[in-house]
This record gives structure tokens, C-alpha cells and sequence, in this order.
């Protein structure tokens, strides 16, 4: 049993991460106004978080530019335009997609950058570029991340060769993330030990990326924190892909750093969020999500029944069971 | 950290209760259509649901009848309108409150009811009349259950002088209440271990009734699982007072005992509960039910918050810590 001091006290190591932009942007191709992403800077600020991730380093030639809003892609002058020199505590991060980013061109030295983070999300299966990605972002200056996709379907013998490589790695950071919503706080706790065993052989930190489809995505990030996880990604009102993530405002009012602050994040969901909704951006946790959850499936399909506006639950639970 | 073999076998003492009808009542002041209640009774029926708690044994010389519906007051008739001989595995509850039940007159003896477990609640100011109700019921050859209500703001030696009185009682179950929502699953964990010398010590079982304020009913139920907790309230689509209760679809996809099944309860919910939204009933997790509960208030300002249709987040942030 955890001691109460720990609900008491807090951990100095804590680092929050903001992912509305980057994961939220998953559900409106990251169509965000100026306005938005200005004041949700703003709110980061105030409120105390570490890291504010503006969204992918996404490769044009893969990517129309048409097709999706400026966080898609993070251009150094998009970033520039919010942040202007970002002389403030609050660092920026940018995800990285293997297969889906060219980095060697994409990302120039830190020197000319306004991002101090590289997060690299990676499947089990792609490893060795995943290292390379991060070898290339280490060597231009950043701070670097990598996020292992998809490993409540990753057996443990595969997880544990990759974080023996990834460890070997310069990286800073290892994600434990739950891709399918689909793991429970025990199951977390188990997780962040067999993490902690490689992250404590080569000096790492862990992070988490929790998604909601089992209305757990909270419960796991902060089962995390007591099981000695750091880095906490976390988006307002839960935005993002799906079901969405862990709740900046719920970790904010959980968190007992006396630096975070809660009162600015429900200040922008009041003025910004809220308005998203009413535009008809559809995200968090319902049924169809719920399903994909147990059974331990990507979302895609519970996220084709959301877009269809379908309500025939029992029907959609007939299909996917019969996928697996 | 707990076995693994907890999450993939199955202890049989699970008890898991449907309080949709009582808890959920409390938001559309007990307003169900007579077919509402007859397929939710088949729903639980289906689904292995050990009991459905179908309403209140309310004073009619206190509440206006003609305010309510029948589960407000739960009379023989009504419940055997819907279950008739009841001839199945489900068993019927009733929640009895103290000071708000006229239990010597109003509950008859079981040889001539409908209901097999009395559901006591109470705050920890009322004790003695709760083991009063737990007698009474108890002699007229009913099960007993007695919840004890916003313990997250009792002390521990007041909670600890309870638990003695009702243990010595011939109650059958203890619930542990988290009225609030406010309550963290580390918390709960510990909740769950001094509950549990009583449980021991006087050869009870235990209980636990969630609340949705930070999203954690589900995962402090599941937590309570792993602690020795037989005893689960869950409501279909987590309809219950304010942010609602823990989701029976997410209970029963958890649980792994084979006479559960989560079919019946997507189906109803597509039935019957997308019906009550429409309707304009208004349940369920939102920010004022996050700040009442991370400040461990009763949620009745949020409430009025809610019923205000007022957005106002962040003003009403601003009133409720005044209050503290």
C-alpha cells in the first residue's frame, strides 16, 4: 500500500505535458484558430505546466498542407508567431511519427529552433528508426522522448528487447503509453515497474500517455505517479483522438506542486473549449470506445461509428467482436 | 502491488447491484415509465445483475406523492407490478433513509414483500437509529445493508466508533460511500483495509458506492475489487445524483465471473437510457462536479449549477472555494 504522505506531499521530478494541440488535433486536423492556441500558451504559463507540445513534425511531401491546420506540421515560424522568443519555464515540445517525419530535414539545430523537446512515437516494430530519430534530435541539441506505441497488444519479451535498445539509446524519457485505452490501474502499476527496472539500469526517466475509452485515463496517470512515473501528458477538458486523454484539469487539481495551478485551465475551457464542442469537434469517452477498450482494439472503428453519428451500439458490438 | 491472477480469475463473492432506479431517480425525481423499469429488470436479469435496487421507502407523510414517482416510495404493489413472484436469481433492494423512512410501519415483513435487502443509510451523526432500521428489518427476515455516507469528511476515530456500533449489529454488509466523489483509489485502498478489520472482526461483508466527480468511480470500484470489496453499486450509463455513479457497462465488462454479461446493458442503454438524454435528464461528469469534488463539498451547488444551465465555470470556481 502507497504511504499517505504521498498523497500529502509531491514530487519535485513531476514534469506536465500538455498534448491538446498534438493529441487534440487528431480530431479536427488541427484546425485551431490563432486565438486558440495563443491563449491556451497563456493558460499553460499560468498554470504551471512543463512542456506545451504544439503538435507533429509532419513530412509535406507525405502531408498536403492544405489538408490539415499548422500543428500538423510545426513549421519554426508557425511556432515562432506564438511564442515569439518563449524567454518562460514553459518548454516546447513536438512529436516526431517514425515513417511519417522527415527529421533529418525537418528538424533543424536547437539553435535555430523554438523547441527544447522531440518526442519520437514509435511502434515495437520500428525500434531501430525510432533510435536513429532520436540519435539525430540528441546530436541537433534536444531533449528527446520516446513513446512506445500499442504495448497493451505488445508481448513482454518484445517490450523488454526494445527498452534494452531504446535504453542504450541517449533518450531521455521512455512513455509508457495505452494506445487502446485498454489497461487498468493494476495493470499500469505492473507496467511502471517492468519500465522501472530499465529506466533505473540506464538512468531514464518514464512517462505517461493515458487515453480514456475505460474512463480510466486519469485513475492510470496518477497510479503512474505513485508507481515513481515523472512525465505526465495530459490535454484540457481530455481532448484527443477517441475517448481522449487524462484531463489537465483533473491532474492540475490532483497535483500538490504548489506551482501548478488549476484556476487558468478552467478559465480556458470556459472561453475556448466549450466553443470547440459547440462547433461540433467530437471527442471523450462513449460507448463505442468503451468497446474497443475491453477488447483491447485500436479505435478506428468506434472512431468511423462516431463520424457516421451512429447510435446502434448493440450492432457496433457485434461487429467488433467478430473482428477479433 | 496485487497478483496477477486477480485480474484473469473470478471471486464468486462478487455481489454487483444495480441502484439506477434509486440513485439515478434522484435526478428525474423518480420519473421512470412502467416500461423503462420492466426492460431495465430484464436487462439486470440478463446480464447476471445479483440485485436492483428499485427506489426509496419514503415517509408519504413527508413527500408529496403526487411529486414523485413510484420508485420515490417503492409500495409492494408497485414492485410487484413490475417483478411479480420474482421467481429468478435477481434479488430486489430498497434504500431505507434515516429520518426519512417510517421503517416500523412502511416495511412489512418479508414473508408478505417483494424485497429481500433493506438498504440503510446514514450519516455518521445518526447511528443509532441506523442499527434501529437494521433490527427492525432484520426481525421481519430481510437481508440489511448499512451505508454510511460522506465518510471523506469524517474523522477516523468518529468512522472507527461506527463501525463498532453496526458491526456488533446484525447488518449483513457495510458500504463504504464516497458521497463526494472526492476520494482518490490510493485513498480507497486504504479505506478498504480499515473497513476491513470490522468486516473481519464481526464477520461482515463490505461494499462500495462511487461517485463520478473526477471521473474515478469505475476505477476506485476496481480498486475496491482487489481490496477484498464484494459488494459493487454500479448504474447503467452512470446515471446517479450530480456526476453520477459507476457504469454498470464498465463494471460488468471488467468482472470476469461468466454470469456476467454486458450485452443486455448496451442494449438498454440504446433503448432506453439515449432516450432519457433526449428527454433533457442531465447526468454525468462536468467541471463543477470536478471542483466540488476535489474540495470535498457536498455537490448541491454544483447541482444548482447544472439545473442553472449556467457555464460559467471558472465564477463559480471562484464561489465555491469562498465557502470552504
Amino acid at each position: 500500500m502507497k504511504e499517505v504522505s504521498k498523497l500529502i506531499d509531491f514530487r519535485p521530478d513531476i514534469k506536465v505535458v500538455d498534448a491538446t494541440l498534438r493529441d487534440g488535433g487528431l480530431v479536427n486536423d488541427f484546425r485551431f484558430s490563432e486565438e486558440f492556441i495563443k491563449e491556451l500558451y497563456t493558460a499553460n504559463l499560468r498554470s504551471g505546466v512543463d512542456y506545451m507540445e504544439f503538435g507533429y513534425k509532419a513530412d509535406k511531401e507525405m502531408f498536403d498542407v492544405d489538408k490539415f491546420g499548422p500543428c500538423k506540421f510545426c513549421d519554426e515560424d508557425f511556432i515562432h508567431s506564438i511564442v515569439g522568443e518563449n524567454n518562460t519555464d514553459l518548454k516546447i515540445a513536438v512529436m516526431a511519427d517514425v515513417g511519417r517525419c522527415n527529421y533529418k530535414q525537418d528538424i533543424v539545430d536547437r539553435s535555430n529552433s523554438a523547441i527544447d523537446l522531440i518526442r519520437v512515437a514509435t511502434y515495437l516494430t520500428t525500434i531501430p528508426t525510432a533510435v536513429d530519430m532520436i540519435e539525430d534530435a540528441h546530436k541537433k541539441g534536444y531533449e528527446t522522448s520516446c513513446n512506445i506505441m500499442a504495448i497493451s497488444n505488445g508481448r513482454e519479451s518484445d517490450i523488454k528487447a526494445a527498452l534494452d535498445i531504446i535504453g542504450r539509446s541517449p533518450v531521455d524519457v521512455i512513455y509508457i503509453v495505452d494506445s487502446y485505452g485498454s489497461l487498468y490501474p493494476e495493470q499500469i502499476q505492473r507496467m511502471s515497474a517492468f519500465f522501472g527496472e530499465f529506466a533505473e539500469k540506464y538512468n531514464k526517466k518514464l512517462g505517461i500517455h493515458a487515453h480514456n475509452n475505460l474512463q480510466l485515463a486519469f485513475a492510470n496517470t496518477i497510479e503512474a505517479v505513485g508507481d515513481g512515473v515523472d512525465w505526465l501528458d495530459a490535454t484540457y477538458m481530455s481532448m484527443g483522438r477517441g475517448a481522449g486523454n487524462c484531463a489537465m484539469e483533473l491532474l492540475l487539481s490532483f497535483l500538490k506542486n504548489p506551482k501548478y495551478n488549476v484556476y487558468p485551465v478552467i478559465r480556458f475551457i470556459e472561453h475556448q473549449m466549450t466553443k470547440l464542442r459547440q462547433q461540433g469537434v467530437v471527442w471523450g469517452y462513449d460507448l463505442q470506445y468503451l468497446m474497443t477498450g475491453i477488447l483491447n482494439q485500436h479505435p478506428r472503428s468506434a472512431i468511423s461509428f462516431t463520424k457516421e453519428k451512429r447510435d446502434d451500439y448493440a450492432e457496433f458490438y457485434k461487429e467488433i467482436i467478430a473482428q477479433d
